[in-house]
């Protein structure tokens, strides 16, 4: 009766563990104020331009109706997002722009549209959901270990695959592919006649000249390659809900377009995203939203600057920090990342995430985020160097 | 590579069939002026609480961060629709409560957690999505004429299956169950282990004592059902989007909780609702919300009442029109359904939904809705009196 796949599926244990071992911890010791640079979810504020266009949608809608909209969303978010990159030289069509509620919706809902009997390749570390949506449907997933390669691993002689998950600024470990590395995937792609399904909903935190932030930038991905976008780390929609996907109407499989079977896929299970966070993901876009949401961005990357530097400092290797809101370090003294979990909440009062928990590679492994506070992230910084003395 | 059975979908034609005839009708007869009592849309703006709500919130969330919610939903909403159950005498525990962005996501996304290899029961005619979903992952499905029976089919002898669709009040027909006809299916599924998904979106349409508005009002029901609803019809949400699934603690499969498995497939596929469209929801569940949104129902109600006294009038049968927003009436004259839109596009400039498109059981039948405009509905009725005189 039931899909017996779940029952194959890991127990969503790695934050109920850390929430766990955290309670516990302060529980011990109720004095100790701990820092959290664990979980990825923002902590600044809507800006002043996204309140103001939820507040006028609100208004607008308690005067005139505004019921069902487009299944693939209205066509002024889609040719604002369209414009947006237009402004980073990067051509989509707006009817190519396909609106949702968030990104993860979108990665996991697309497998809807493909065979359940494909083989998809998925980097490690990874980001657990595009493991478990592809589990869930009984697809068998090959892992693409990272470690070796910085983790930005390439395709090689023997890689095949029908689906790809590429996800550059790279969540858990903040690495970021360059131009020629996405052309060798896309090569890769086109080749074998794979699908790339690429991650970009950290685009925003790219600020190194040249360094790519869709995957379109490549020239050809417009025939092998969907791309899932978010509004929620660059203008921090988390609680709001909205994202894009952009799927190309040269992309084409077994004679059909891909686009036109998410569009079914939407229409049917799916009645567009809410009107007033429409408006509101529009307003991130125009010139004084991308001003605003832009200042909370280099908040965060402040953050990840004093963390690269303590890591410097402390003589710790690590990627990211530099395009990316994710600093990713390789545990001192040999210790597993469950170990340094405890290291550090035991001695330093600071909360990360353990790499074991994106996958195997991420074992030995540690992931900070930069979405907390000025104050706390000093504070923490000030704490590591004192432990690494 | 695609997923084969998307091509086996009937085209989605109903509403771009209907679009394109009232086109080339209005091109033809430009100065007619048409009413459109088709689509199932609302036609009121949001009333006063629900504004204020999400500008409050709105405001909020620029003052201090609100992150990703709970995946089930804020306890603040799961509590207050528990509360909305218990003033109608139905016991419903606010942690059984998922909230959603709208009652189809759910009743499409739903079908994730159950094996693919299932008996589908869907009366017939019916809300094509219930067909369109399971098709997609490839289950055969079997219908249930339900023309001889008033629109109200009901399990005989040698019904088999594992999963039912029951909607009510449904659309399109409009018929809505009897406590003892709900107390039929229940049984018949407490038998036979099936699980019936019972789609409550028009619920606050039911106005008649004793008709149930919740398949929970009857014992047992918690063991086999699960219950969709929607802030759609009841609180013109359909721009806004926001639903609840209520799944039993009780209902297990294979010994599985089916709300545990849900909980996974949204924890894994959906990031929450929006806080924003939450906060509205639950104004709608406020003492003033419920009041204030009772006048759209009573607005549309009084439509309804109009529509369904014009057939009576003309001596057209017809069920619905009383505890639902739908009016479906037997096409005079023996005319098919799109025999019967083209006229009354031609000789009333009334623009409705064929039957057909509902379903094989559909054909003869049509829909009117109660959604339209006091003022154009009375016109409607005006048009069709004159026509069958």
């Amino acid at each position: 009766m039931i899909n017996r796949h779940y029952l194959e599926l890991k127990d969503d244990y790695l934050f109920a563990e850390i929430d766990r071992r955290v309670q516990a911890f302060q529980e011990a010791h109720p004095e100790r104020k701990l820092i959290r640079l664990g979980i990825g979810d923002v902590t600044r504020p809507l800006c002043p331009c996204v309140v103001d266009a939820l507040r006028d949608a609100a208004q607008e809608m308690g005067e005139q109706v505004r019921g069902y909209g487009p299944y693939q969303g209205y066509a002024f978010l889609r040719e604002a997002v369209a414009a947006y990159y237009a402004s980073r030289g990067t051509h989509v069509e707006a009817g190519d722009v396909f609106v949702s509620d968030g990104a993860k919706s979108d990665l996991g809902n697309i497998l809807d549209i493909f065979d359940t009997d494909l083989r998809v390749l998925i980097p490690d570390p990874v980001y657990p959901v595009y493991v478990d949506t592809n589990r869930m449907a009984g697809r068998p997933v090959s892992f693409l270990p990272a470690a070796d390669t910085g983790f930005l691993p390439l395709p090689e002689a023997g890689t095949r695959a029908d689906i790809v998950y590429l996800c550059s600024p790279n969540n858990p470990t903040g690495a970021v592919y360059s131009l020629p590395q996405l052309t060798q995937w896309v090569e890769w792609a086109r080749a074998c006649g794979a699908v790339i399904l690429f991650d970009a909903a950290y685009e925003a935190f790219v600020c190194e000249e040249g360094m790519p932030r869709s995957i379109f930038e490549v020239p050809g991905a417009e025939e092998c390659a969907i791309e899932f976008c978010s509004f929620s780390k660059t203008a921090g929609f988390t609680g709001l809900r909205c994202g894009y996907t952009v799927i190309p109407s040269a992309l084409e499989r077994d004679g059909q377009k891909l686009g036109r079977l998410w569009l079914r896929r939407q229409s049917t299970k799916y009645n567009g995203t809410s009107y007033v966070v429409q408006r509101a993901a529009a307003a991130v876009l125009s010139e004084e939203g991308r001003r605003q949401t832009r200042e909370a961005v280099d908040y965060y990357r402040e953050n990840a600057r004093v963390l690269s530097e303590t890591l410097e400092t402390l003589g710790i290797a690590y990627t990211g920090g530099k395009n990316s809101p994710y600093v990713w370090l390789r545990c001192p003294g040999g210790m597993t990342s469950w170990e340094y979990f405890d290291f550090l909440l035991e001695r330093a009062g600071v909360v990360g995430t353990p790499g074991a928990g994106f996958g195997q590679s991420g074992e030995g492994c540690f992931r900070l985020t930069a979405f907390g506070r000025h104050e706390d992230t000093h504070e923490a910084s000030r704490r590591l160097l004192e432990l690494g003395r």
